[in-house]
């Protein structure tokens, strides 16, 4: 089946045609027909008898991309010369470059930036290692980590195959938050030997950030990475989705005008970012909230085979609910899913309380379909592009580590990540605020400030220094 | 003892000044004076009575830029507002920056460099992961490992404080040779951890640049990371010095028209850099070789500790001498040192045959002042700056690893490196040729590229393919 043409799946069509009056128009037709949309069409040569066209459409995927080449084709005086694909044009080369930042155009600068001046830099941070943190690129660099064992929704695709989405992360740190972002996509996916791996090339950041690391390994790896390193760990599917879904709640509670303290909440997803999500909930005031896997509502009374799931049986569930997901859903407030596609239909939707929350944020395909959602529910939200309220990690983890960098935090707190929603979800106005605005887009200017100055707060950041050139910087004696 | 005062050792002052006509000969002077050298001289502000004036001068280390501050302070009508070292400055927040190399403007830029498109990508690696050669950085990517153990002169200073000279390297690779090089300092020195971490961060990478690791560990991590890995392992101190010693000497050898068979070579080293020396002088045809070590001239009869004093005994001294380094110098025709200051005379060069060769390079003192051992010499080398024919390994680094990624090599030979040692020779044009000119300076364009080509030929490199819109880069069926 396909789905709506996206963007992201765009190609480019290099085409010679023969120049007559209804040639492009021809074949806007000819792909329009088959359901492409047409984004961008450039005559880039022209002759008597021929133009040489690139048109550009998007398409819902390689099949149907295939059956516009297969179109185009079939059109008389066509000449299909080659076709490639936008996303792929895009990675060619990798996302990411290293710059050097200094100059060296002569013997003068090369003395400065490397031997012997270096050696002058060297010793300072011997004798003050806390040094590295103003005269080496530790200042503003972090680590994007993973072992690619559970790789966006494609499962364990393994380290290599991570990258480009390892390389699209650090990409996003630079855009919103000015951070300097590596990816280590790791050749294991032991326990002990990521640990130990992240332990040993810490010196060189400020941060490490955890990424698409399966459950329950995630739990283990983050909770020894915090004991080992004096860096800020953060593990962006858990605490990332946890603080987007916080303030989007907090926001949402504020539309349909109830309490956090009030409601009841039904969770559905007990993995990474379901329990991270849950406990933040928990922080950010929810009483009474229910949690369900893929065997049912969790409880003390079931048979529950992990340190997680019992932690959140004795931590949830004050009414003692049982059973499935679906009935548990009847006259609660707010259903909030990390979980799997089209688990839940409009019908358990109207169960729930009057001005129900929906949140179905299993990706790409939700919980429900978010308009079925929205014929019974009074706010909806999804981790999708193409619908209102998309929750969407962009909104955090930028902000997060730029106020523990600021900071020079070196650690992360639950009391960050919830001043971190709270922040974020300040970014939306009172005069914004509605049932389709609960949360504010990933390329407003204001959402990374704003989580980073929250975070950095808490941090109990001092004001930043000036490391410029109006600040003597020199250790030379008697000055 | 101050030394030569040297652009590594700027400081710049910010001084007001009253206004009269001789106020900034005053300053220059006072500089003068105690021997420090100025650079730059700017009136940042003026008004009637008063000047504000920046002024930078060479120093030659703390002590002596004390002594300037000093003296400007004691000039009438001067106040010395701050003082900043130049070189810490440059260092100030690290020489490094991570970029984006594609926009990220809209949703429409993230649907491709990010979700959902970004998924598409993955998928291609995973089935076909040789294509993380051309959809990520890892084609031209390589990481540049320390433990901090032997950096520069210092020593273990561990890999906080060695950071500064790794990102300098990092530096030197992109303006060199466009490399895309990360800094990575292990918080480890057993070779097993290094080892570990290396094949497990190595994904990312298409090559790995070993920096400043003590012997002997560091050829115990080579030999290992090569048996395990998939990319070139190089080990800078090691290889990078015998590729330049041996294009110099190539050249040495043209100056004064003796063949490279038929010289007595002296080697004072045996550590990491004397042994590479060592075998790549004798792939390249020297047959009469000498080494000496701290305890002397190596030959089979002594007791020998290592392994690797062993191999050199069994390779080298074919007239079996013994004893002192210098006695072994009378009658040779080459003296490298890549050993400690001070440790060979004047009459020592003497006693060499006519027309001698001297490469003198330990760092920052040599074996012998250069211009002592000019006067009996016919050329001479140092690793120094400030003397002619610097043997310094940015002649050889950043062009060997654009041959080795341009290749998409998986391996680094002792073919690769007399490769690298001859086309670095040719730089030198036999017109360009004399005593003061055997090798490039480090800005000559032709080097890097030279040395590329002639690597990239060695890895038996295809042509590179074109990775532009011109080609077909799509996974969609049928085309």
């Amino acid at each position: 089946m396909p789905s709506t043409p996206s963007v992201s799946s765009s190609i480019t069509a290099r085409l010679h045609v023969e120049a007559r009056p209804t040639a492009v128009s021809e074949l806007t037709s000819a792909i329009e027909q088959t359901g492409g949309i047409v984004t961008a069409l450039d005559v880039t040569a022209s002759g008597h008898e021929r133009l040489t066209v690139d048109v550009t459409c998007a398409t819902s995927g390689e099949e149907h991309a295939a059956q516009i080449v297969a179109a185009l084709r079939a059109l008389p005086g066509v000449d299909v010369e080659r076709v490639s694909d936008r996303t792929f044009l895009m990675h060619l080369g990798g996302k990411l470059s290293i710059e050097s930042k200094v100059p060296l155009r002569n013997r003068d600068d090369l003395s400065m930036a490397y031997t012997p001046g270096v050696a002058r830099v060297c010793e300072a941070i011997a004798a003050r290692p806390d040094d590295a943190r103003r005269l080496t690129i530790k200042r503003n660099t972090i680590a994007v980590v993973t072992d690619g064992s559970a790789v966006l929704g494609l499962g364990d695709i393994g380290p290599l195959a991570a990258l480009p989405v390892m390389e699209g992360k650090a990409a996003l740190f630079k855009r919103f938050a000015g951070i300097d972002a590596f990816p280590l996509a790791l050749d294991t996916q032991d326990v002990d030997e990521i640990v130990e791996t992240v332990v040993r090339v810490a010196p060189v950041f400020a941060g490490i950030n955890l990424e698409d690391i399966s459950a329950p390994r995630c739990f283990e790896v983050e909770r020894r990475l915090r004991e080992r390193l004096d860096i800020p760990v953060f593990h962006d599917d858990q605490h990332g989705t946890a603080i987007v879904v916080t303030a989007a709640l907090t926001n949402a509670l504020k539309v349909v005008g109830k309490r956090i303290e009030d409601v009841r909440v039904v969770l559905s997803g007990a993995g990474a970012a379901g329990t991270a999500v849950l406990k933040l909930l928990l922080a950010a005031g929810v009483r009474d909230v229910v949690v369900a896997d893929v065997d049912g509502i969790v409880h003390t009374g079931r048979a529950l085979a992990s340190a997680q799931l019992r932690w959140i049986a004795e931590h949830t569930n004050p009414r003692g609910v049982t059973g499935a997901l679906r009935p548990a859903l009847a006259g609660a407030d707010v259903f909030i899913g990390v979980s799997a596609p089209n688990i839940i239909t409009g019908e358990d939707v109207a169960s729930m309380a009057a001005d129900a929350i929906v949140f179905a944020m299993a990706n790409p395909r939700p919980e429900i379909d978010p308009a079925e959602a929205a014929r019974h529910a009074a706010v909806v939200g999804t981790g999708r592009s193409d619908v209102a309220n998309q929750i969407n990690n962009v909104l955090a983890f930028p902000g997060v580590f730029r106020g523990l960098l600021d900071a020079r935090s070196h650690v992360i707190t639950d009391d960050m990540l919830l001043a971190a929603a709270k922040a974020l979800a300040s970014v939306v106005t009172d005069e914004e605020l509605n049932p389709a605005y609960i949360i504010p887009s990933v390329f407003h200017p204001d959402v990374a400030p704003t989580v980073a100055t929250a975070v950095a707060q808490v941090a109990g950041a001092e004001q930043p220094r000036a490391d410029t050139g109006a600040v003597a910087v020199v250790p030379v004696p008697g000055l």
